[in-house]
């Protein structure tokens, strides 16, 4: 099997994971990638619903990203913001006026019947995303950060708080009601591949594996599970996640990040940097891969990409083999 | 009474009201403006609550109107529309970035229970206009042109449309189970001076008199109702006036403009062009001032406006005398 016959299913969050999937998409063949995408930090501004982590990866897949902030479209402006200014005292998530777009488009399908599903697969056709998009949920999920300060949305504790205060708690509200999306279940167990690129393990992969059957998916899918460290000599690149992990009590380093996903994942990939921790890491079944993660280029998630995908062909011969021992 | 004591009510549409009303608070004292606008001209764009004679108003009285246009926000930019494309079909309705936010508040507001009489008002408000906007009615009213290609909405009539088509019939829609506003009959029956600035007769001064209560209280109150004519030289400044009236069999000119209004009008200033029809308008109880009513700046709103109220003023002492002769 050549890597482009590979079917590969992605869990994502949104900048860490869009700066890889970017790679991705140009090693394997972008119609047999499934990308599983946060939902926890969807927040209603003005009465629209933004889902902050399915606009980043659908802008980035089609190329349209803005590439310094990660997030929000290139050449964007924010003269809609600035007018709402007028009406709100409160404007401090950047909705760009091309961006406003997607959102007026979202909120009306959702207003008139259409789930989650629907409209992401409709939002990715209009981008010419040939990758299947899938929101984690067509329930809301939200995800709250409670901090000595008290309990507030992601967003407003990451964007409008920056990200300050002690973390006590992270609570998924409206899981307990919440089912995956048609399809999610079915894209883990049916993929040759399970990815996880370097996305938050609490706020933005940590939701897609408390929905129900998720975990247990990726723990019975006969496919290798490989995931990318996103932090980096113990910090994330970006967002809060060595914040969230400490709060928590979890070590805030790889082996931290490890322990979340210890009961599946067969590859871990993590920065050179982190090498040292590579003996702490060893644990029967889990190879684990030094490289350079940081994806400061396309070029780089292109070569993060090739060794995920290498290292996932790999395990797949290996297995074979095994069964094929088995069976002699 | 001086003019600046004057309790003035206007009704309105949207770019010729503007126009004369922008001259009229500079004339009056605008904190004693009452302005019913219509509302039948309303509809949903991508979702949003579009009322484009509330915004007209609006706007102009808050000085930020685009002047060329007379319409929509000066120095306005049209990304999120441009963006818009990408998801719908047609994108034909001129919705600047600014103004979106307008529209986005109201929707909002809206969608939490407000009535448009109280969104209007905060709206106001925040642009700092000093006289009182009342929407028509709270209840939803939809023009809808009946032409040879079929029935439409107003604004698809008349802005996708340029106003094509015979017109056959003139609906509102959603009449029989509408009502005035709160404050709309009361600011008719206590105004010293009731004023139809030129607005379309039809499809814009046609739904607020249509509405229950409202021609009776115009045909009740005490004061002068002056209106000017919409129509110069038999023809619109804007608008699709002459289309609607010849559609309806009305003619068109001052003379028809003026059966639409018989009942309650007590001045009808007309355009020095028209005073050819003068003998015609010429009925008991009914004045005619022939005057210049093209408002191509402010000035001339100004000049305007002094006739109007100056005329409001004369009518209003001339009763008092009138009363005061009968009750010796």
């Amino acid at each position: 099997m050549t890597s482009r016959d590979l079917t590969v299913t992605a869990l994502a969050g949104g900048v860490g994971a869009a700066r890889f999937l970017r790679g991705l998409v140009r090693v394997i063949d972008p119609a047999r990638l499934c990308v599983i995408i946060n939902t926890g930090d969807d927040e209603e501004f003005f009465g629209l619903h933004v889902s902050p982590d399915l606009d980043t990866i659908t802008y980035t897949l089609a190329g349209a990203i803005d590439q310094n902030k990660g997030w929000g479209l290139g050449q964007e402006t924010f003269r809609c913001l600035e007018a709402l200014q007028r009406y709100y005292a409160e404007t401090w998530f950047g909705l760009g006026d091309a961006d406003l777009a997607t959102h007026l488009f979202r909120t009306q399908q959702l207003r008139q019947g259409k789930s989650l599903s629907e409209v992401t697969a409709t939002i990715a056709r209009a981008w010419e995303v040939q990758a299947t998009l899938l929101p984690m949920s067509n329930d809301p999920v939200r995800t709250v950060v409670h901090t000595e300060a008290g309990a507030l949305p992601f967003q407003a504790y990451f964007v409008k708080g920056q990200g300050e205060g002690q973390v006590q708690k992270v609570e998924f509200h409206g899981l307990a009601t919440a089912s995956p999306a048609p399809g999610v279940c079915e894209a883990i167990r049916s993929a040759d591949l399970l990815i996880l690129p370097p996305s938050n393990p609490i706020v933005s992969i940590g939701p897609i594996l408390a929905l129900p059957g998720v975990r247990q998916a990726l723990r019975e899918t006969q496919a290798p599970v490989v995931a990318i460290s996103p932090l980096v000599a113990g910090k994330p690149i970006k967002g809060p996640a060595d914040r969230l992990l400490s709060g928590l009590g979890i070590e805030v380093s790889v082996v931290g990040v490890a322990t979340l996903y210890r009961d599946f994942l067969d590859t871990f990939v993590i920065d050179s940097q982190d090498a040292n921790h590579c003996a702490r890491l060893q644990q029967e079944d889990l190879t684990i891969i030094t490289t350079d993660t940081i994806m400061t280029d396309l070029e780089k998630s292109i070569a993060l990409a090739q060794v995920v995908v290498e290292q996932g062909r790999k395990k797949r011969r290996t297995r074979t083999e095994e069964r094929g021992l088995r069976t002699e």
